[in-house]
């Protein structure tokens, strides 16, 4: 393909991007009806042997792959939490692949670098992280917006090496910064508890699997790994943490690692991480803080009393890619604790030594990762930011809440439902008054209309708080979605269960 | 930023990133003569409150971004090895981000999940690995190429269920796939040998730093990891790997992980998989193999004679991203086995059970790897696959060969270099009939000047077997390198030479 070729075929591919989202905007079905196996017996069974043409493949993009897509991107889709997109964040996507730079060290892109070192540290201040987590102290006041050149706002000193104080980098998913903070509070227990100590990590019951699955990979154990019980609004018990650290201490075992989570993903409940960090700094246990979705909601000043407490957390992580207008995969993790990071993480071989590397005088983001390689996403979080600006984001934020806050109060005015658990932010969690197995027909109902797509959970609920029940939870984070699209779903979410209790 | 803006940003930068491959294949600089905090001083300190025009944004990246780049999709970029890219594959990206679906689950988007086990099948026959490493058996003879959609080949049955047999997944990079190996390798190893075996991991001297960094990682932790020493070639000496084995036997230790590596980072050595195989399976070892490199050669058959046992391996993995064509990041990992893989990272909250996952009629990818969310990765395969065919594809990896033949025989004909250790495929390893110190001022001299890019490494060489030298390493596999670009490098090579030695 030669470079006009691209040019020609890029044009038309945004054309049908930009297409494609006017269609989802305006039409229904967000689920595929699709059975297992459709897919793969359109394919053929074995790669061309000769190349084929570009129409071809484009065309069976729309033929093949399209109908059989879960609509993320759909204003109705209202299932998990969102996986936000918008169109700075596509464009910067394709000019990364365009670029194709591969950024493990400094030296192998040090744009690539230094550009997430400064977003990341934006995007710190932007939620009110405490300067421990940034790369420089605070050099002046806020910037005057405007240019991201030369004349914008003070400039940084040069960078801070690789070895100590705090920093940001964008890992792929929450998961594997979780693993990460994981690893990394292991590093600095074994060096303090040597290699003999049985590590305990905590959580909540509530906390999202994924703290499991870092517990398997790395080797901790599901065993290793308590699952603290929750209050009634499903939030962390610090008194149920504090008599389980100390009934494991007896047993001679040694609590290494607590996450807690702003924002679990049932019902976006908020562990109380001030009164969490007091007990993780008496037991000097590694302190990380999950609040994949609803930090992007610290944006705004006023969203943000539950971050009380963060300072004295180890670790940090919230997916701007979950609901800040940024293209998965783009999560944010900040740490305080460089060197723990880099004693979990770091190797260097012959063959990726290097003179800036050696000098200590940059930072090398390999080792803040699972993987060696990484890709310039820094882009992404650089053209949305400043394209929407903070204010933007904070608009955008805002809109979405403002948009769930009237959807709960539809479920509050019709006495066939009831409130699961306290809205939280931009989710609401809901129930038909009535058996399991009946919201269970209600979900599927709904979902198999096409017109929306829900999921669910099962909690105990504000109705039922020793029982865990069936729940559906309204996820309002799609770029695209406004009011007309809540409107519709609580329109269908009514008809069908009209007709599910006729 | 409305779809017609989005139509109109996107055409200018398709035409962006056009002219920037232009550039670099007609403009020599490879690295950066940015300084460390260079970039971070031309950007302002904080975010703007309010949004900015494109215009601004993007000749910000002409500007900012650009200039602090290092140009890995330059021809001249010969370090580590390269991150091809290729036009196909970034219009693949930038569908992929238009599409923005999230491949967790099968429900989440059946196309993404069934197209990457169709283009696993593929790439898998490509390369001639055995069946077993494939979702379904042969159905019929090679496809007859042309269309992609129903009319080419012969169609294979519906999906297999998650549980049992083998299949292939794309994983962000090679260093995920040997985690994802060795935890597997773990799970199976503890269903029978119990909790308490201190369980022992292999690899050779020679094995890329991932296989360190994954068992830090899992906890294996690095002592229970045995670097076994190479022979004159600097592959993994069989016989030593043995008496290791014997030796941690008899002190109680359990082997359960063995990593051969198929084209090393250093040299592109290849390790004996067809003996190694036979000791892995006679002691119930896992056994993986890194092609990380080497593997998209394995698609000319001529090029495929290392493959010889790899019937026997547990998991194979190489990255499309590397040579084949295929943007960073795509690492397709294959396993015979997925029951271990799931035993070793399957959990199923509540809120991801669906219908289809629990009627265990499809593959459900998180399953399948350290993440839980993951991007429409196989859209790039399929498009490079497709628009280039096998055949295409071959030729690729055959003109890449031709260049770094032609260049040995320049470096065997001037007295003043040596050959380091045999040409792998694309890979010359080569030094100067000097001391360490007179090589790399050579390579710091040669990286200075601009106009390419190569890195080095510190091995035992024909001319000194006992004593490890410092090495220049060409890695030819840039997708834009042509005769031309490597007739350069020499003479570069040659003047940098005669201006050290003068």
């Amino acid at each position: 393909m030669s470079a006009d070729d691209f040019r020609r075929h890029a044009h038309a591919l945004a054309d049908f991007i930009a297409d494609y989202h006017e269609r989802i905007v305006r039409e229904a079905p967000v689920l595929s009806a699709v059975a297992p196996g459709e897919v793969m017996g359109q394919l053929p069974s074995h790669a061309p042997e000769s190349g084929e043409s570009w129409d071809d493949i484009l065309g069976d993009v729309g033929d093949r792959i399209l109908p059989a897509l879960t609509h993320w991107q759909s204003p109705n889709f209202f299932g998990y939490f969102p996986a936000n997109a918008s169109y700075p964040a596509m464009l910067a996507e394709f000019l990364c692949a365009g670029l194709g730079v591969q950024g493990m060290l400094w030296q192998t892109s040090p744009a690539c670098t230094e550009l997430e070192q400064r977003v990341l540290d934006w995007l710190a201040h932007a939620i009110g992280l405490p300067e421990a987590f940034t790369f420089r102290p605070e050099a002046s006041g806020p910037a005057s917006g405007g240019s991201g050149g030369t004349s914008g706002g003070s400039r940084g000193g040069g960078t801070s090496g690789q070895s100590s104080g705090g920093g940001g980098v964008i890992q792929g998913t929450a998961s594997e910064a979780t693993l990460v903070a994981m690893v990394s509070a292991r590093a600095r227990a074994r060096g303090q508890l040597g290699d003999d100590a049985r590590l305990i990590a905590y959580t909540s019951e509530q906390a999202h699997s994924s703290v499991m699955k870092a517990a398997m990979i790395a080797g901790i154990g599901r065993d290793n790994l308590r699952l603290i019980p929750t209050d009634s609004a499903l939030a962390m018990d610090p008194d149920a943490l504090r008599s389980r650290i100390e009934a494991d201490l007896r047993s001679g075992l040694r609590p290494f690692f607590l996450c807690a989570t702003l924002g679990t993903t049932s019902t976006g409940a908020f562990d109380p991480v001030d009164a969490l960090g007091s007990i993780a700094q008496e037991h000097a246990m590694w302190h990380h803080i999950d609040a994949a979705w609803a930090g992007s909601a610290a944006i705004c000043p006023e969203h943000r009393g539950w971050m009380c407490g963060v300072e004295r957390a180890d670790s940090f992580c919230f997916n701007p890619h979950k609901w800040l207008l940024t293209n998965f995969d783009c999560s944010a993790y900040w740490t305080r604790d460089r060197a723990a990071l880099l004693d979990a993480l770091s190797i260097t071989p012959e063959y990726l030594r290097n003179q800036a590397s050696d000098a200590g005088a940059v930072v090398d983001y390999r080792d803040w990762q699972i993987p060696l390689g990484r890709r310039f996403r820094a882009i992404k979080l650089w053209f949305v930011m400043r394209h929407y600006g903070l204010e933007g984001l904070r608009a955008h934020i805002r809109r979405h809440i403002a948009l769930a806050e009237q959807f709960e109060r539809w479920v509050r005015a019709d006495d066939r439902f009831e409130i699961a658990q306290p809205r939280s932010l931009s989710l609401v969690t809901f129930r038909l008054r009535a058996d399991d197995d009946a919201n269970r027909r209600l979900l599927n109902a709904l979902n198999d209309t096409g017109k929306l797509f829900l999921t669910h959970t099962v909690v105990p609920t504000i109705a039922s708080p020793q029982t865990p029940r069936f729940v559906l939870r309204l996820a309002i984070g799609s770029t695209h979605t406004a009011h007309e699209h809540v409107e519709r779903a609580w329109e269908c979410i009514r008809a069908e269960t009209d007709r599910i209790q006729r």
